[in-house]
């Protein structure tokens, strides 16, 4: 890899100089003000790609355009599928950047920009690698195709919807999607992103009376709606803070031993943690860790409960209904679609007489789990070390990234979340930035993951 | 009483229109913004009773103003204390109404408005009876004092701060106290309410986290508060229907037998109870019937709940904090303060690892019951038999009127109940109502209440 590196490092400023042109673009997905940016993003990053030698194309969709490239097949060797998005979030409150979000400017080894982490910076460390293995040795050991969207922070209608039709499946077949969105663990020690959580959101709706009762006149004899609610909602977690449904557990995906080995190694302070969080004191399921609890468990919260009187002072009622919504997060082999059946039934067991129950179930994704043992992983963290100098730790991620999901689903994909970015990088905060030398070492690390992912023991993987 | 009787007849129409007026006031107490429409209700309430000739006083307290007033004394016949509120509940929720809450209108033979029977329209059938009593014969038979008051929706500070004073209990000293702010058993049934419950609310607020979490990234490891709400308040009623709080029913007064078998002749439909509420199915404390539930036994009702998300659709987050309402029905003998120390303990006992806990013991008043064996009674009993052409049945009420409590303690007066309600009058609900001709059989019950209590088997009693 010497005259690769050596390559990378020569044109450095030269990718700088590229990254500060797209980061110079208001690519402001959700902001109808700013479509004409949108559009001058994704010809912009076409452009690029089409001078770099590779067959591009700007995609229209339902939304904002996909650009799409590819690099010349590799007969034997792994094709590889590298999403990223050129859109960003709304710059606002602007009178608080310190300097303008699309005026890139570097300082103390960053790059401030609106989109300089998420995603423009990070998705530019891969173009910027093929771009050097095209210049230093002509080719590539794989196959890579790009498809890069402009609605990412705008819901990805676009292309949720090019993905399900069949040639853009055929079109788009790979044997490992790689994205860099994600974080590092901590400054230089770079991660590995394995696992995302799936989801599934529900709103429970009770309703007793036909109106608002007196609290004495009726009180003790008609089922409240709200001490229902609470009731129902309190029986699906219990005292060591597991899921009560039965069921709930079966498909659960455990952690292995090696999983939880390698996650207890993490450096992680529960101190700061609380502290950053304005809490003092921690709860979560029996028997395993927050880090456990935090990616690798699923979970009950209430995002949110109303009913009866909620003003100043009190009002002696009791309400005529009651509503919440809240989420369980799924972690892989969990459905959806089976826990929403045994959560149906189990609310149903708890209804109390005098109260109709409305179930509305709203959405869901499956969770997701890279396995340690696939070779692409080994692969990935062997190009890190070379790139970063530093091996990655292995981590997973409590959210859900849908598109993640959704090429799970529709394209059969396995995705390598290989992230460049710092957890204080401002992402859809002002001041947004990327640290310069994990730009380089972001593009050194895809470099070297191109020859990785080529060798003999990949081939037909 | 044929002239009285006549008289209340003839200027029946006239009534109605007086009471509309004060109807059409929103002398609504809890909330700031309707504090010029208390004053000017205790304003209207004042006037009126000076244009009857009544010495009359608005007396300013520390909350809203009391009005006063007085007949002439008369030698040898007792004083009756007459007390009212001349404010009501807040009007919410407005849509709700068929009619505006502050726009009296006649329906069905009823007249709807906010405070049409609680109170403003009960407490004025003893300004009318008082008013046809000095213009069809000049003077009463015993000697009426009115204290109507505008804050019983919000506390009642202002009355049991004045009534705390020895000036305002010599001014008050009275032999028996007359309040119509509950119901009749049931339409033609009157009643004489001898036992009222109690109550002592609170709010409950629990913070967790110092603003709302991505429920992703921190689910499972962070304590939710609307999690930790739910089950908290989950907790303090059993599956049986009884209070956990430990010790809450030491010092209930229980039910005798006699009462119960009282209780279990009175006419009382469940199917109908049930339909009249739009409910299929009823609840409570094992081991008590629906009227025991709701007129002897102590409740826990939580009247309102917020936290989180409210809007459309979902919002994936761990709210920062969570706020319930809650009040519990006391039945005698049971100790508000008490109640709300062993409440505290309780929910200490419970709070989880990372939620802040903050209690607010909004107000109590204990529960009473009234003697049965009172010449009081009979004579109560006598007049309203008179006045609906029906003997009264002796029930107990599930409401609480604080101020019973307090004018037993600070004036040391025994009160009699009558009220001239209906169960579906919707007090503090959308579409109050109060029935016109039970609004006329009070006014003539009233009438005949004082010639009842200036009879000589009553003097000096």
């Amino acid at each position: 890899m010497d005259d690769l590196f050596a390559y990378i490092d020569q044109h450095g400023p030269q990718f700088e100089s590229d990254l500060c042109e797209l980061l110079a673009i208001a690519s402001v997905s959700a902001d109808s003000k700013f479509h004409g940016e949108v559009r001058r993003a994704a010809q912009w990053v076409a452009e690029y790609m089409r001078r770099m030698g590779l067959a591009t194309e700007l995609i229209e969709t339902i939304g904002h355009p996909l650009v799409y490239a590819e690099t010349p097949d590799v007969p034997g060797a792994p094709t590889v599928l590298v999403y990223g998005h050129y859109d960003v979030q709304p710059p606002d409150p602007l009178d608080q950047w310190i300097t303008p979000p699309f005026e890139p400017t570097k300082r103390n080894g960053n790059l401030y920009a609106r989109g300089a982490t998420d995603d423009k910076g990070q998705m530019f460390t891969h173009l910027a690698s093929v771009h050097s293995w095209l210049k230093a040795r002509g080719k590539l050991p794989v196959k890579v195709k790009f498809l890069i969207e402009g609605e990412e922070e705008w819901g990805s209608k676009g292309i949720n919807d090019y993905i399900a039709r069949p040639a853009a499946q055929t079109k788009l077949k790979s044997d490992i999607c790689v994205i860099s969105d994600t974080c590092q663990f901590g400054p230089g020690q770079p991660a590995i992103t394995y696992g995302l959580r799936g989801i599934v959101g529900f709103e429970l709706r009770l309703t007793g009376p036909k109106q608002d009762l007196h609290s004495g006149t009726f009180g003790g004899a008609v089922t409240n709606p709200v001490n229902a609610l609470c009731m129902m909602l309190a029986a699906i977690r219990g005292d060591d803070g597991r899921v009560q449904i039965p069921g709930f557990y079966d498909d659960v995906l455990p952690l292995t031993d090696r999983e939880r080995q390698q996650l207890a190694k993490l450096r992680f302070s529960e101190d700061n943690f609380q502290q950053q969080l304005g809490i003092s004191g921690l709860s979560g399921e029996a028997g395993f860790t927050t880090l456990e609890r935090r990616w690798a468990r699923p979970t009950f919260d209430i995002n949110g409960i109303y009913g009866g009187y909620q003003g100043e002072g009190g009002k002696t009622i009791i309400p005529a209904k009651a509503v919440a919504k809240f989420t369980f997060r799924l972690v892989p082999r969990q459905e959806p679609d089976k826990i929403a059946k045994a959560l149906e039934q189990f609310l149903w067991s708890l209804c109390p007489p005098g109260i109709k129950m409305e179930l509305v179930h709203q959405h869901g994704a499956q969770g997701v789990v890279v396995p340690l043992e696939s070779p692409y992983v080994a692969a990935a963290s062997r190009a890190i070390e070379r790139g970063f100098g530093k091996a990655p730790v292995f981590i997973r991620e409590g959210g859900s990234i849908p598109i993640v999901t959704a090429f799970a689903k529709k394209l059969s994909l396995d995705t390598l979340l290989l992230g460049w970015g710092l957890d204080d990088d401002n992402t859809h905060s002002p001041n947004e930035k990327f640290n310069l030398a994990d730009f380089h070492r972001g593009i050194k690390s895809s470099a070297a993951l191109w020859e990785e992912l080529g060798k003999p023991s990949l081939a037909g993987s």
